[in-house]
């Protein structure tokens, strides 16, 4: 970067808070923003959700993938809201607020900062919480860049989708999508560079880079009566087998169903000479939603089936199955080797 | 470390959950806890305080101080669970809950994040918030230790305390100690191993590994009509320099109420050869409250007067004064060198 660029260091706290607090959020359900020693939140139906999500760099995100490309701010920014909002649509709930810590080596741009800013705005915005607000937050020092986010919640009233709920009989349904993300990870961790891409192909970095959690689909399953939700952020069958042990029921995907999910996976999986369904069946950062409703009821919107809820058989095998088959369970774990 | 030791990569994502959760305080206030997408908070008066902090490896604490102390996961819980208690204490708020997202590098043993829980626990039971829970978190990988903790908190039906409330003519008054943290750390930083610590000088390294803010003396505070408040995070100057400046108001300390906080730190003072009112003006981390009351009232339990706030005077000067002179601001600036 050239020298004369201006870093975290050349400004004073105040100095860099003044630079990020003109570019966030701010709604009415702030009743007392950033700026104090807590920020004061509404919460009209007497109970809050709260969630909170940490990305860390070379773990959540490279800064400079294999491919060449450069994660800026605000991808960073835009992708820790997302993750944060999706852990609330996943209760049926809507977001009110986010809190954000951010801790980052002293010679980052303050460009970077305020990219970072406007990435969270835009997502908020872009992915349709235009209600929540950024209500303060923490920045510090450290030889990483990571980025914690907390978020706060209302259900509106409504009981909250727990991941406990599904029952033998019941239609698994997902919104959003399965497998871009992962799809985008791998095209950023290959040999070619961004300019070699085509349209298809770039979507799906941007996916990596920048999901997009189908938030009104929270909400609408919660009212819709859905029995059981969760966030798919972890790849279908690994969040599966949490859904399916948590509900003490084992769910079993339509194959068919889930070949259609690996079809605009094709592009990458083309070039990179993959095969694209353990994207669907792995890749988890696309942040859709699984969820289980009663069968025979519509769907709600944004939801489409992909199989059904089936009784646990003794002795208890896996609790995700492929067309009665036994799926194994691939995914991310944080430590694992 | 010996070599058989169980790191956290030893273990799975689930496992090394199921160490800590039975660890982690848990409340009637918590509707539903850690496990799912989010948590769900009652918000009894439906408004919640929010605010969060982060805490990470070199910049915050050592891992190995340079008189040999090496920081144990105790203390790194309890401090970040008192920093964020603080922060809705300043408020005039209790906590009800922490959402604690831990990084930390894969070879961190499984021990060492079982005495981080215990350390979260103890601080809110022995600060007394045993209403807070904990209720939920996240789990990651870096190269250095970071810990964030995002508090919610209630005002149990009163207003929030600002910093901008000050009137001149109050009185100003802080609870909790000042400067010992600040002690604390010079004797960690110095050649003195703990072994050659007296038992006072020993309280004074709790303070700054294991802080004791006045949880009780906030919503007291509030109830009897404060007209500002903070928590003293960076210093007293610099903190009442932000207090004064959000209230357009000068605060001129007595000295010679502000000499009677030097003299715990007298044994750390001597020893080192230094003077002790550097830590009293400058020193943060002992997370007490600075807090203006009217002029005539009783202080509420807790809070000892040390000076009275005054009109700015044109053309403004410091807001912070010692016996009407300008107070260098002295304190910690997180990126300015």
């Amino acid at each position: 970067m050239p020298a004369e660029q201006t870093t975290v260091q050349d400004l004073s706290e105040s100095e860099l808070l003044a630079r990020i607090f003109p570019r966030l959020n701010h709604s009415p359900g702030i009743l007392l923003g950033p700026g104090d020693d807590a920020a004061l939140i509404a919460a009209p139906d007497g109970r809050v959700l709260i969630s909170i999500d940490t990305q860390t760099q070379d773990q959540d995100f490279r800064l400079e993938w294999k491919n060449g490309y450069r994660t800026t701010g605000y991808d960073v920014g835009w992708k820790a809201a997302a993750q944060n909002l999706s852990d609330i649509n996943a209760m049926g709930g809507s977001a009110t607020s986010l809190v954000v810590s951010l801790t980052m080596p002293p010679q980052t741009p303050v460009e970077w900062v305020e990219a970072f800013a406007d990435g969270l705005t835009a997502a908020i915005i872009g992915l349709g919480a235009p209600d929540c607000s950024v209500a303060g937050g923490d920045l510090g020092r450290g030889s990483e860049l990571a980025v914690t986010v907390a978020v706060v919640g209302t259900l509106g009233g409504v009981a909250p989708v727990l991941r406990s709920g599904a029952k033998p009989g019941d239609v698994v349904a997902v919104a959003g999508t399965l497998g871009r993300a992962a799809a985008g990870w791998a095209l950023l961790e290959s040999g070619f560079p961004m300019g070699s891409l085509d349209t298809e192909q770039r979507g799906l970095v941007e996916r990596q880079c920048r999901p997009q959690p189908p938030l009104a689909a929270g909400p609408l399953a919660a009212r819709a009566g859905a029995t059981a939700m969760m966030d798919i952020s972890d790849g279908l069958l690994r969040d599966g087998s949490r859904l399916a042990a948590a509900s003490n029921v084992a769910l079993d995907f339509d194959p068919v169903a889930l070949k259609t999910h690996a079809v605009p996976l094709e592009p990458a999986a083309v070039l990179l000479g993959r095969d694209a369904m353990p994207w669907v069946l792995g890749g988890g950062e696309d942040h859709g939603l699984l969820a289980t409703f009663p069968a025979g009821i519509q769907l709600p919107q944004g939801f489409t089936a992909i199989g059904s809820v089936q009784a646990v058989v003794e002795p208890p095998g896996s609790g995700v199955r492929i067309a009665g088959q036994a799926a194994d369970t691939v995914g991310w774990d944080h430590f694992a080797d």
